[in-house]
């Protein structure tokens, strides 16, 4: 398979494109890579993507021809960012790297009341670079245009300020998925528009408190069901991404 | 949450059932329940939960007075069948966790001509007696009636003869993804009815070999696209179990 870099937009001109940073290692040491061979370009955030002919390799800076524009959209048609509560162990990392691959848009760990684990403003740091790193490998390996973001952890006023910026708001409650008069996610779906920003918010292991659900609830956040059965907190937003991916790319 | 246990269909009597077997260790010690604690039985593979009041704790088996049978269903209306090729690490591990807690009615370990690692009987046997461990827990964990069985591990000609058996096979495959003519999952589930047994097929990091794809087609599997971005081998069955979910019980 060719190898694919994203490049920034100030690095690209009408016939070539410029790599920096550390993709001039990757490409020139890693791959061992020399003038004539093939890569793909992708322009990030703007769903464009070219074959490109390496033209000269340089300590820092590995110039690209255009060959071809690739037509290629594999960006979900709405944007999903997904609030994940901080939980035990790599749970974070796993549901960043599948939840990139599944087409989310971005990320926002949240500190819940029953997170077990508190991260301190430089743990903070140090696992967001880590998290931002997994969701740029996740984006590669599947072909994406769009890196998803991963802010700083945020606590619920912050959420709920946040979330003012979204069309569309909703919490996964475990409670749904045993309630007789559930909302299911065809109801939740019905109403939303391609083009829209929704913001998903997934509780911690030991569900959310009674404060943070009456909360979101006051905020106009919606509940849903995601099936019939009880999923723990890294599985629930895989759901909900594939259904979005199921629904608006599929069923069509 | 009330404690919940399997227990085999010969252990229920019209009034009370007798829970044996490791459960009782877990009830007396890990629990450290007693007479007037409540647990949920579920009878195996017969959809029915029951609330029951602890009556007796002894050496080998715990006894239960029936309070309350609980409406429950939280099982798919299609039986998928997940055959996940062998890979690298603990990704097995990983899709039987959450194939669980999705739903999957079954596992089976595929030996693929480009898996990874090798499984010699042995090395089968130990794995499987694992996951089956894996299955039991996440089936508990999402409140099921049904614990997926994980077979042996079978090769290409032990697959197709299997096969046999479903009212519907498929298999995902990388390139359907990137096809103009693609097969949507929608088109698919359109001749899926409730009931049947599907056989889903995910093959291994580095993809079917030729001979497989062509095999496959020729006993009948079809293809189909699962969104449009790549999916590693460990998140494609999640989104196709998270499909079967949201469009025969969410949808409706």
């Amino acid at each position: 398979m060719v190898q694919r870099y994203f490049v920034d937009k100030e690095q690209w001109s009408e016939q070539y494109v410029s790599v920096t940073g550390e993709d001039v290692h990757h490409i020139s040491r890693v791959m061992r890579m020399a003038p004539g061979d093939e890569i793909i370009c992708i322009k990030k955030d703007d769903q464009l993507a070219a074959s490109c002919e390496i033209t000269a390799i340089e300590n820092r800076q590995v110039l690209c021809r255009i060959v071809e524009r690739l037509e290629e959209n594999r960006e979900l048609p709405v944007d999903v960012t997904i609030v994940q509560s901080i939980g035990k162990g790599d749970k974070l990392e796993q549901v960043i790297q599948k939840g990139t691959e599944l087409g989310a848009h971005s990320f926002i760990p949240f500190q819940a009341e029953r997170s077990i684990s508190k991260w301190d403003e430089s743990k903070a740091r140090k696992k967001v670079n880590r998290l931002e790193k997994i969701a740029k490998e996740a984006s590669e390996q599947s072909q994406r245009s769009h890196i998803p973001e991963v802010s700083l952890p945020v606590d619920l006023n912050h959420l709920l300020d946040t979330a003012e910026e979204f069309d569309v708001k909703v919490f996964a409650y475990e409670d749904e998925a045993r309630a007789e008069d559930f909302h299911s996610l065809a109801d939740h779906f019905a109403h939303v528009k391609e083009g829209m920003r929704i913001l998903v918010v997934i509780g911690p292991e030991g569900g959310f408190s009674d404060r943070e659900v009456s909360q979101l609830s006051a905020a106009h956040f919606e509940t849903v069901r995601l099936g019939r059965r009880i999923l723990r907190m890294e599985t629930a937003p895989l759901y909900y991404l594939s259904s979005v991916s199921y629904h608006f790319e599929e069923l069509r």
